[in-house]
């Protein structure tokens, strides 16, 4: 599952092995970054979209300001979901035209940011067009939006399920026509519509699934909206693998699926955009997260490594971030990965609570204190999703390398 | 279950309305923790704890700096879990006597800043002797040093095990004499023994039986130590209810215990000090977290009150610090108690999440934006045990009042 070459005996990032990079860091824990495969990873998806699709970044899946600063001249946009990220968009010098702001709880000094920086809305509640109006009318600018739409049907097989069904986010399908003929009474600048049925999705049939039928449900729409469209975005949610047995998603239907998106989109309404948000799936495996052996220690004929990182710093690891069962991302011991002396061994963190695991039972190198313990496909929701505070340790270094 | 006055239309916290508190804090989302409920909670656990048993704070449960500071006076001790959190209990003016500092993964540096600043080591490991005698020897001042035990039995019943079985906490029950004798060869000042069996126990009878198969264990090994024990750290682990059916913990089992506890090491060893650490106990029932309603929207027949706070905020409420399955804590409309509207709502935060959920389906007053929603429990493991960088929302507030 790893694009990290694992066939030498010290892992590289960045072309840096691994003990140089923690050596320049001058601090362990942390997470790096590589800028080269993230670079392929976007190509290689710009390749299998069609012409014309635009590919924006989704800055949640991480924030971390240089990275946000990289990729930015690698895509289309960006989406971003606070305001807080929409000044990291900007920083990086993000057109605020390619920049989408979604949320279901924007604050109403958010809304008003976000119609000072020119980017679009992306409405997700009647609540907003009072607000929006209002700071349009104040600011003197347009107040630029989209309507995200809750589709009337739910993507199975997603990781996570926003769309379908009753959910705080975006509008009911069928509340949409009345609510197009609100925006236009409000005097906002309708743009187009935006869906985002779900998430880590491993199922290229379901994903094509969903985008098809979110098409379909997009232009039937866009036939009650007060202005041509101009803009869709198709969501993301493309999943990648963390877990053994997970399979990798296959592009092949999802290319097909957008490439007749495209064309009906084009079709009906040749002046609009069709995007697509991306965050994990572009980030997500070109990010390790790693700690240091601090203690080897055997209890009652079970092998612990204790490393001074853990659940703190990457809480998707431990398992507490969704997952209903913990089950181990790979994990391998970055300097000895050639190692034939292997054993089982549970990695844990320094903090005093059984759930600061980052590994258990796990077959690795036989490791000893100094090493260092790397955690693969950590590139998303990491750092930034993780509590840093807890129990008062040093907040973890990120690098792009 | 609640500390708090129900009985009022709004929620007063110290004394003052949750409105005017809102607005003196000048920001939500906020904790609030309440001193009055503070103080009356230590002081009835000093009166059930028999007469010279030392209550120590376990500085993680809230390590506000302003909280910390509060219960200095209160308590004979904290205990800290790293040097982040010494730092906390130093700052507060916590005798560093009195200060001890478990943690199954504590870093070179941080046993050299303990030993500078003179506190109790909670050794766990075979490793931090050497390193413990080098800091010694390099500062000219003891390592004092308590021996954490990994029990050989296991508490049933916690909601978290700490003690018992193949554990990354503290020395195997069977492996404590020897390591006692390394520990007199590295010259460290022996004072005594640490047993932290497990957290939130709910169970009275089997807390009382941990704290009496843990002194017998503590008497035991305490036949190898090289020096006369002078200190003994029982744990805490006593649990406050959560959610609905959980019932509160009966003291009287427990206080009968730590009676007999006290009874048997002051027979053997007249000058230890017997010490019990609670956190969670302490502060749990006495914070809560504080958002306001930003909308109040339909989805298919489901209302959710969308909030400016949620899960980067308050990480367990939302069911993912730990819990296998996501059950509601109790939450109110804190300026709508008495009202007689009610309805099922899901109060979710800003997030584009699923994850992001306060309370799912809950009967609640009928709520509109400018509404504050209060999550109660909210005083242990809120705030430092939350992401709060995740999506880049401005941190929450905390007050004490």
């Amino acid at each position: 599952m790893d694009l990290f070459d694992l066939g030498r005996d010290e892992l590289h990032v960045g072309g840096l092995p691994l003990s140089l990079l923690a050596e320049r860091v001058g601090q362990t824990p942390f997470y790096a970054y590589d800028r080269a495969l993230i670079a392929a990873r976007i190509a290689a998806v710009r390749e299998r979209l069609p012409r014309g699709v635009q590919l924006h970044y989704a800055v949640k899946a991480n924030p971390m300001a240089a990275l946000v600063g990289f990729i930015g001249p690698l895509v289309d946009g960006m989406d971003v979901a606070s305001a807080g990220e929409l000044k990291l968009a900007l920083d990086a010098g993000a057109d605020p035209r390619s920049i989408g702001f979604a949320g279901p709880g924007k604050r109403d000094a958010e809304l008003r940011q976000a119609v000072a920086a020119g980017v679009l809305l992306h409405v997700e509640s009647a609540r907003e067009f009072a607000l929006l109006a209002a700071a349009a009318q104040a600011l003197g600018r347009p107040a630029r939006v989209a309507l995200r739409i809750n589709p009337d049907f739910e993507l199975r097989g997603a990781g996570m399920h926003m769309g379908g069904g009753a959910k705080p986010f975006g509008i009911d399908a069928e509340q949409v026509p009345a609510m197009l003929r609100a925006m236009a009474r409000e005097g906002l600048a309708f743009e187009g519509f935006h869906v985002y049925p779900g998430s880590q999705n491993l199922r290229g049939q379901v994903l094509a699934e969903s985008l098809q039928r979110s098409m379909d449900l997009v232009l039937r729409l866009a036939q009650d909206a007060p202005a041509p469209l101009r803009y869709v975005n198709l969501g993301g949610g493309w999943g990648i693998p963390y877990v053994v047995g997970e399979k990798r998603l296959d592009l092949s239907p999802v290319a097909d699926a957008l490439a007749r998106a495209h064309a009906a989109v084009a079709r009906d309404w040749p002046a609009a955009r069709l995007a697509l948000e991306l965050g994990r799936y572009l980030v997500g495996e070109a990010g390790i997260y790693v700690a240091r052996v601090l203690d080897r220690k055997v209890s009652r004929g079970q092998v612990f490594l204790v490393t001074d990182g853990g659940m703190h710093q990457h809480l998707a690891a431990s398992g507490n971030f969704g997952q209903v069962i913990r089950r181990n991302y790979p994990v391998v011991i970055g300097n000895r990965l050639q190692s034939a002396e292997r054993e089982s061994v549970t990695v844990v963190g320094p903090l005093c609570t059984p759930l600061d695991v980052l590994a258990e039972r796990m077959d690795l190198a036989v490791a000893r204190p100094g090493d260092l313990v790397v955690v693969l496909q950590s590139g998303a929701y990491g750092a930034s999703a993780s509590p840093q505070a807890f129990l008062g340790h040093p907040p973890c270094a990120e690098v792009l390398v």
